[in-house]
């Protein structure tokens, strides 16, 4: 037996589907397919001097932001420039050298840190009334939130790449980081989010921390991680591409997996934690279809 | 003006405490100290091939881990083990080979995932209702959770250490890991946690993923990251300790940081955050008071 549970706008209410599959049929349980693959277009291959790095953006919630990323991409923009603010725990941010004449020809973008929705809008919801906010969810592989009808925005959970910014909304222009720690929520709805990693976060970890704590000796910014580079997956060559697909969050195989999570039925769970999900803390898988061996 | 919120279970209220200031005196405007030394018997120096890492033990909530674990470390027995289940935004796992006689020489321990508190417990509160539990805080440093005024539990942290167990409460013996990635507060009470990263935790970060995803070469074991040493920092001889110091969670100091980290008074919040903190997003500073060079 399978229950999905959709949130709908329009009805004010929680859909719930109950069905019945034979296990015994090998059928594919699914209503959607469980993986979705990536649209190369949207798709960034981020080759750090350690390792690869694939993310997925999300032009269907941060248009401006995808499109002036994905410009200055197509142009090397990013290509041997540094991870100058990198802070354990919290984010990975990469931009060129600030003042310079490359950081200043890049214009400023309007926020998206929001998004309208309306009656037609539904995503897989994961949780009601966590700490920030009214309701969690996913829709296209990314994890978002949404207090109301009219809005909702996409969380900074672990992986989320979001458009680094000066103090006034409207000042992100090509700075960018990944969040490397326990979520800062409280950035939501005021930063861009516009990305996520699928693949190869560990080599974001990796990235050489520039922040140091009282009495430890300051990091040498010759030390500072490089981009080797950053391509469109569209632009790589065919025999360098690594192809990802992702767990399809609309799908039936993702709902059951989110209930199953919620309950904790393994015997290992000898006493069952509450029955509540951080939205960050749900891994959505990923596999290779295709891996270069270079 | 300071204000001091300290939870008060004898009282079942919140104690707030205002002060009044001369920010002009040059006085040190604490009630208790900013920072707090280690007790070098419950420090621990981890030496891994590509960094060294301090951990604060917690034997005053969980003191038969402690005991167990400062007995092993004091003979060795962690030395030239392996980190061998390593899932990126998850754990980092060590620990002897499992059913190996080195495995099998360490005797079981009952579970200390909760410790008894009374009227006369206190903790710097963080936030009431989170997703998890009726009221997270701070206590010698450690985050922690309670529903109740019998019990109380540390929380799944980044940077938490805590025992790996089998599907029994009563099974963990030499085996443990470090929250690697967004707090799993679901495995609190269920998992004894017995200490925490302080220093290094992007040495933690940078262990060797085991774990793979669908369509990826497996790692070969020879390539886990192995640990060097561990010892207690009593028994690092003195040339070569690391002496840290961490924030007094019951200094003012530090509610004082919880109380303006809840406000986000900075202009870079054009719009306010809900005026809530995530225990696990509200990092305890350390500081190097002495370092070795070596």
């Amino acid at each position: 037996m399978m229950i999905i549970m959709i949130y709908s706008t329009s009805k004010k209410l929680f859909i719930l589907i109950t069905f019945v599959f034979m296990s015994a049929c090998g059928a594919d349980n699914s209503i959607g397919e469980q993986w979705r693959a990536l649209n190369i277009n949207n798709t960034v291959l981020l080759t750090l001097p350690h390792g690869k790095v694939v993310i997925e953006l999300a032009p269907q919630f941060s248009p401006k932001h995808v499109e002036q990323f994905s410009a200055l991409v197509k142009k090397s923009f990013y290509d041997d420039t540094k991870f100058y603010q990198v802070i354990d725990g919290f984010v990975a941010q990469a931009g060129p050298k600030e003042g310079s004449d490359k950081d200043k020809s890049v214009p400023v973008l309007a926020i998206e840190g929001q998004f309208a929705i309306d009656k037609n809008w539904s995503f897989t919801q994961v949780q009601k009334h966590d700490l920030f906010a009214g309701v969690t969810g996913f829709k296209d592989g990314f994890a978002l939130a949404s207090d109301n009808n009219d809005s909702a925005w996409l969380t900074h959970c672990p992986g989320t790449l979001a458009m680094a910014r000066g103090k006034e909304a409207g000042s992100a222009s090509s700075h960018f980081y990944f969040v490397i720690g326990q979520a800062p929520r409280y950035l939501d709805k005021i930063m861009t989010i516009f990305g996520r990693v699928v693949y190869g976060m560990e080599h974001i970890q990796a990235i050489k921390r520039t922040s140091v704590i009282e009495g430890e000796y300051a990091v040498d910014s010759r030390e500072y991680t490089s981009i080797t580079s950053i391509k469109l997956m569209v632009d790589v060559p065919l025999n360098e591409r690594i192809v990802i697909e992702v767990e399809n969050t609309e799908s039936t195989d993702f709902s059951e997996r989110l209930i199953k999570r919620r309950a904790r039925e393994s015997a290992f769970f000898y006493e069952k934690p509450p029955s509540v999900l951080d939205v960050c803390q749900v891994p959505i898988k990923s596999r290779i279809v295709k891996k270069s061996k270079i």
